[in-house]
């Protein structure tokens, strides 16, 4: 008797809890919000939640029609497709889901648009400062870890976890970077990746402290700071006239990404009978004679065993992720997107995804990251001038052609093919790019080892690199600390050209952000690359001017940028002894001139015919008359 | 007294002789002769003789009109533009020149043309054999020399003299071409070169015995046979079903040309203060940003300072080598042109002496010499799908990316860009040419390192280049004696790789022309060339038929030639280890397929769901059911 009743109340435990969990209800609606007066007036909601998908919906709101309810293969997940008409005003309305006699309801908010800066691009005028944020400075300690997260731990004496750097942090130092002549402000992701450690490496567990294991496309990491304060940070840069770009990254997602613990579709991701991962060939993509299965291992295979591999051809996953750009840009006002891994990404995905945003935001520039060794295939990922079947709608793209070339060029001695000759010629082939002025320059980034250590510590070089840099055709770009000569390889891990700022961070014993805690060489490199962005930022011709240039010859390298109002000479002297430069050559640009201000020197040359080039410098001359 | 009549005598004979030297006459008119028929009616006679230019010309003959004669800044010198209408009749005709009271004439043939084969161009169909004619065979020792050419000098133990070598001494061996599968020959000039001994080294006198110093257009060299033999010697080749390529030369002529002693124009050549050679920097052509001095000195530097170069603006010297070529082509029934630098040449005239000859021979084949290093460049000037501002309309070029990609796969090991994927990826690019099969391809030339030193001198890597050679996409090409091994570096000289072939001369003790006379390794190569050139002369489907290639993996590399009829595989292991290759990758061009034929081994495989690959070996198979 005594063991039926036991028994009774765990069945009725068992039932009850079991009704209890399939009772339906809606946990969360992606995107969060939406906006009044967009462009495009589809919207379709991603509804989670227990029996999701098998409930009726209903919205009942001006302006607002739900056109379409998509039950999807989770019973959790349901898609509502619906209709903003441009008669819909801000305010709240309820989306109710019925089931049966139960009805739930989820409150859901359409905004008004801000009508601050927003979307602006960026441009050739502009000079952007790439920042990993959890190793730039730690502004509020108390956002370096949470309980309630997967990964609890931050130790800056361990380089692959977290140092608890932040957006206060780089709020605090943006007199520093304006200082430097920065005007946009590019950071890994600060999308949150609340996940375990994963195995980087076979000795290396590894957080995501970069921030390119996104685990929920809505949330700002908190450790950074959280929406709120990504909001503020948008806000603040507007203010000071500067701009931001966020990282996105559509290819892949972490394996503690909510939508991979709970998948809507079969096919939300790229799934393989045994372990692909991606060739990373993306000559399957432009060769005309590819086959279906290595264009399928490239764009398919995934990127580590933990990154699962999206899959861009799902039409619901597809505008679940457009809709996020375009939320993510509208609500932190961003300026500009940085795409990782472009090319693992779905051609014709990336096409609608970009026209998505140039169609909302026509301002807006789109630059990917498609690291490439030929200047056919970074031209094949961007607008350009070859006949090939796929037509690539990026008006943008990180330039790794030029980023190859400039440090082969200070590390190869000159040559038929080999040091200035090699940035030379990498520009030579500036006629495939719709706009070659879109493409964004760099001398390293978070993935490379860093320029200084490339270029075998000389200072000497860094300096011609950097004038290239901040003198050339582009949008120039500059991977944090490297102002304050931080170098290092990638031996034995990526976190070595990772490392904190120092002075960013509590109890640092050097503070390399002010002017008395550089040492001398540091100063030395910080006011070169101070000098020449301002310089830039005050010198049209530098941004939106022509570049003529000249077959380099016994080691020197000679362009021009100029427009109506200004000729800037750059004159490259790479070899190890000072150098007469014969100026006959150049009359095509200098013809008129007669005198010229070194930018970096400032002294004023009263005779052009020759010029003295001191050995391993390029000399930046403004000409006059 | 007497001293006045020989004074007298002296001034009458010095009035006598210098009146004698000025009287105006004919003593060469340009092109020697012309045809009825050509389509296009116009021809531009150059006139040449003592006050050529200071006559008035009549021509009366039915179906042809002297539109216009110029006078050159020569005075030696005519230029008379005609109409050949299409009423003209084959026959001769008096040009009658009037100077004062002196008639002159010049004797002038119309003729018929020829209606055997001619223009018939090369095609993916053709196995091109290039031959230097003075070190292939001496079929004609009485021609080696003659006392009334400028270099008289014949030694065969000198490399840069001549050597003897001839057009009969080529026609003595097309039985030992054909054995081997050529269908097409090209040979290194063939127009005289009746020079002197020119500085090709600080230590070395080198003569034209390459061909590719002409010093008169209307001439083929008579120490090869003169027209008739090569008139006769192509005949020879078309009624074996062979075609016949001419190497042509436009950028420069030899300081001996009799247009260069006697130049027409003063702007017949480019002229500079002092020498400037080109600078070889095609780039300029190219670059968006490059300067007109740039341009200037790559196209119109010369080649060498004995090599003077043409100036292709001048519209006298254009239509010279524009008729040149249609008048080579008819009188010769020429297949195909071969153009040497053809970097360095006016892009406009390149343009349209092109034009010329493709309006004139609607399938004749052009293929340029553009020794460039990226495929940007060697699209640049061929038919291509780039939009720059110029547009090329050459149809087809030497394809030095993949000469270049071809050694270094077979020189380097195989890794993420190197090795067998240094082969594949050159292919990826293939998109950029309007036809990438009409790109002629080839394993070395006549101013490279030989094939087999490039390579290491190791057999299995000749067979397996060989195999790429002649069963990928694009026009193959040979270069005389590798079938043989000859092999060779251009240490300490050009003529190191253009050795006299072994049995070509008299004397020689061995004869690598005949089975007996190569030994069991040439013998080997020779048969491996041979082996696969009949069998793509049989195959369309390695002539017309599609290419799909596989990103390479371990050290293999797979690709396909098919068409609706038949599908050949070709499987590379570039590894020194036997492999087995697992083919399911490979479905989408073997489903269907159960057995395969090796077509150099003739085996034939029964199961093809994994293949045994020996280690440094391309294996070729047909596939079957």
């Amino acid at each position: 008797m005594k063991r039926s009743i036991y028994f009774l109340i765990l069945l009725f435990s068992v039932v009850f809890f079991r009704t209890l969990a399939q009772t339906a209800s809606i946990r969360r609606v992606d995107p969060t919000n939406w906006w009044v007066g967009l462009k495009n007036p589809r919207l379709q909601l991603l509804v989670y939640g227990p029996k999701a998908g098998s409930m009726t919906y209903t919205i009942q709101y001006p302006g607002v029609k739900l056109l379409k309810t998509t039950k999807a293969e989770n019973p959790d997940f349901a898609f509502l497709d619906l209709q903003i008409f441009p008669t819909a005003k801000p305010g709240t309305f309820l989306i109710s889901g019925k089931l049966g006699s139960q009805t739930v309801s989820h409150s859901y908010e359409l905004k008004a648009r801000t009508t601050g800066p927003k979307a602006q691009g960026v441009s050739a005028a502009d000079f952007i400062y790439l920042i990993m944020p959890d190793r730039f400075a730690n502004g509020d300690p108390a956002n370096d870890a949470f309980p309630d997260m997967l990964d609890t731990k931050v130790d800056r004496s361990i380089p692959h976890l977290r140092h608890g750097g932040d957006l206060q942090g780089i709020t605090n130092h943006l007199d520093y970077l304006q200082e430097l002549g920065v005007t946009a402000v590019w950071m890994t992701p600060v999308l949150v990746n609340d996940e375990t450690l994963k195995q980087e490496a076979p000795d290396r567990m590894q957080a995501g402290y970069h921030g390119y294991h996104f685990t929920d496309h809505y949330q700002i990491d908190k450790r950074f700071g959280g929406n709120d304060a990504y909001r503020k940070f948008a806000q603040t840069l507007h203010q000071r006239g500067m701009k931001l770009v966020q990282d996105a990254v559509y290819n892949h997602v972490s394996d503690d990404h909510w939508l991979y613990k709970n998948q809507p579709f079969k096919d939300w991701f790229n799934q393989w009978p045994t372990y692909t991962g991606s060739s990373h060939k993306e000559q399957a993509l432009y060769d005309p004679y590819s086959a279906a299965v290595d264009r399928n291992v490239l764009l398919n295979g995934w990127f580590t065993p933990f990154l699962p591999d999206l899959n861009l051809r799902n039409p619901f996953l597809a505008t679940y992720l457009i809709q996020h750009a375009i939320w993510s840009t509208e609500a932190f006002s961003l300026d500009a997107w940085r795409v990782d891994t472009y090319k693992y990404n779905d051609l014709a995905f990336l096409n609608r995804i970009n026209q998505a945003l140039l169609t909302e935001y026509p301002r807006i520039h789109i630059f990917g990251e498609s690291w490439v060794g030929n200047p056919v295939a970074q031209a094949f990922f961007v607008k350009n001038k070859i006949d090939l079947p796929f037509k690539s709608n990026q008006p943008g793209g990180l330039d790794f052609i030029l980023y190859d070339a400039t440090n082969a060029a200070l590390k190869e001695d000159f040559g038929w093919d080999s040091g200035v000759n090699r940035f030379y010629q990498a520009l030579t082939t500036d006629g495939l790019y719709a706009d070659p002025q879109k493409l964004v320059t760099f001398l390293e980034n978070h993935d490379t080892d860093r320029y200084l250590s490339v270029i075998g510590d000389d200072l000497a070089k860094y300096k011609m690199g950097v004038t290239w840099l901040l003198t050339t055709r582009g949008i120039p770009s500059w991977y944090y600390g490297t102002e304050v000569l931080m170098k290092n390889t990638k031996n034995p891990s990526d976190a070595e050209v990772r490392r904190d700022f120092p002075g960013g961070f509590p109890g640092d014993q050097a503070n390399k952000f002010t002017d008395a805690g550089r040492n001398q060489r540091e100063n030395e490199a910080f006011n070169h690359v101070k000098k020449l962005a301002h310089y830039r930022k005050n010198t049209p011709a530098l941004q939106s001017g022509k570049l003529m240039q000249y077959v380099p010859q016994n080691g020197t390298y000679v362009y021009f940028r100029y427009d109506g109002a200004k000729t800037v000479m750059v004159a490259t002297n790479s070899t190890a002894q000072e150098m007469t430069l014969e100026t006959a050559r150049f009359s095509e640009r200098m013809s008129g001139f007669t005198t010229a201000r070194n930018v970096l020197t400032e002294e004023t040359i009263r005779t052009l015919s020759a010029l003295k080039l001191p050995a391993k410098t390029a000399v930046v001359l403004e000409l006059g008359h």
